[in-house]
């Protein structure tokens, strides 16, 4: 490595992120120093992409610095918690300027947007691994978890669950999509948005709420296994984005946003008594989520059609490759 | 993979660690929840090990998980903290339960040793890299920096360094040694032993702190650097482990001292009017550490033997092999 790791540390990613003042000792020593707020809860989570695995090699660094941050962000979003603090694990084949360069741009630009100062990391030799380990807070006693949802509850997605998947077909070059189509999910794969914003205002309404990062019918199953819980699932009311529709057909995009992955969105549970509020307070058109379904009394996960149970399967991904 | 992700963590990592009271929601959701302690800093650090390049291939499982921890913990030490909550971002080629299982135990003893719990984690598929971020606490404005020493302090080093460089080189069947030095050293390498106690009791008397895992030469000059201080190492003093003396010589063996790594040793500065005190509470023999020279006006690392200047160069690794 022509660039030694306090080089790459101190010229990439000393100032890449946000500054904060709770920061008392930032990168550059054995560890960083810093100062918890009182009376609120520390929120940690970590994530790793591995390359080939979790992203193709086609994507620019600029959009894995992105990501990297993205789905941990996503996570901590999922707790209804704001994040304060990243730290950085980079395992590299090589130290090339241009991608360090590019990657601690892309990486900088969403710390600084929700304000997430880089605190520490590694640089280590090997092939190309990003672990980020991000910290937050929260205050006690009120984070959202899997586990707060009752029968009744109604089951709400942001976004529109799918683009990412299709995105990712994309990319691959498994999917054709129309040229107006093709830039917009393109981005939601490469880019993703985590709903850091809407996190934390649902701490006033949501009973549970679990990021989806491996396809929505599998993370809302997971909210509905942690709440004791089963799930309807309503298939008609699926969001699915114009592009998406345009792209696969109306059912088939549907399918994949049950199915799909890498949508960094957040699937939440609302007590019925809370929607009229949640609704007047966080317009759903502004706030961009729908709802999908209903958490149930009887264990289980069905998807059904004006009432009519689907035989849905978790093949739809498959299918539709 | 046989195991899927959620099976993998909680069957081997779930309970791996120590049982913590301040653990509000450990592994299990999209983050963990954990509770600050009034009147302290948190302390933040990670670091990643690739397989071949931070250990060779016939380290076993245990050790992996053992060294993944210690190495974060002497991040931790080297500021005087006290280790609280780890998580784990752990990536596999497979997932081999025999692997796991042997990992997790390594792992585990070593957290339960220092009440560290597992409190989250991220398993992924690929080329086998683990890293671990480790989070603690140390009273506000207490804790220890590279960047405290003045001229005149004398600087310590505790353990043994070079042991675990030559173990290294036992493992990888580059050295020999003699029946009843061999042991030892390997296992210098293979379990290194964080000093943790060490770094917290030296709050109260050293001037400056530095984790020594890059060789004792070079990252005492990193602490002399911080403290803007020159560094004078005398080459006689050098504690050197009588295995590594019987297997190299006595010169040899402080050379690689010097400039071996993956010792995780405490290297600190204490001033002149401290040192009676530090002796007295602290005896060396019992705490393991001795004095390896003194922080100078000008800049600048020399080694000297009986007041001479030594042509010593960081080549004295190369040359050892």
């Amino acid at each position: 490595m022509p660039l030694s790791e306090s080089e790459i540390i101190n010229r990439f990613f000393r100032s890449c992120g946000g500054q904060r003042r709770d920061v008392t000792l930032g990168v550059g020593d054995d560890a960083a120093l810093l100062e918890c707020p009182p009376g609120m809860q520390l929120v940690a989570t970590t994530d790793t992409l591995v390359a080939g695995v979790h992203f193709p090699p086609t994507v620019p660094p600029a959009a894995i610095g992105h990501r990297a941050l993205a789905v941990n962000l996503s996570d901590l979003a999922a707790m209804g918690a704001r994040p304060a603090w990243a730290l950085l694990a980079l395992t590299l084949p090589e130290a090339d300027e241009t991608w360090l360069a590019e990657f601690a741009a892309g990486l900088g630009r969403l710390a600084r947007a929700h304000e997430v100062a880089v605190v520490g990391g590694d640089t280590t030799r090997g092939p190309l691994t990003i672990t980020l380990q991000l910290l937050g807070h929260v205050p006690s006693g009120r984070a959202l978890t899997r586990a707060g949802g009752r029968p009744g509850d109604s089951v709400f997605v942001s976004g529109t669950p799918g683009d990412a998947a299709a995105g990712l077909k994309l990319e691959q070059g498994l999917l054709a999509a129309p040229p107006d189509a093709a830039p917009y999910l393109r981005e939601r794969f490469l880019l993703p948005t985590p709903r850091v914003a809407l996190g934390e205002r649902l701490r006033d309404y949501a009973s549970a709420c679990i990021d989806v990062s491996d396809g929505l019918l599998g993370d809302a199953g997971k909210l509905a296994t942690a709440s004791g819980t089963g799930l309807e699932v309503f298939f008609g009311e699926l969001p699915v984005s114009r592009p998406l529709a345009q792209t696969l057909g109306p059912d088939p995009a549907r399918e994949l946003a049950l199915t799909g992955g890498d949508d960094y969105e957040l699937c939440f549970s609302v007590r019925p008594a809370r929607l009229a509020e949640l609704e007047h307070e966080l317009p759903p058109a502004q706030w961009s989520y729908g709802r999908i379904g209903v958490l149930r009394e009887a264990a289980g996960i069905t998807v059904t059609r004006q009432g009519t149970v689907m035989d849905f399967s978790h093949s739809g991904y498959q299918h539709f490759s």
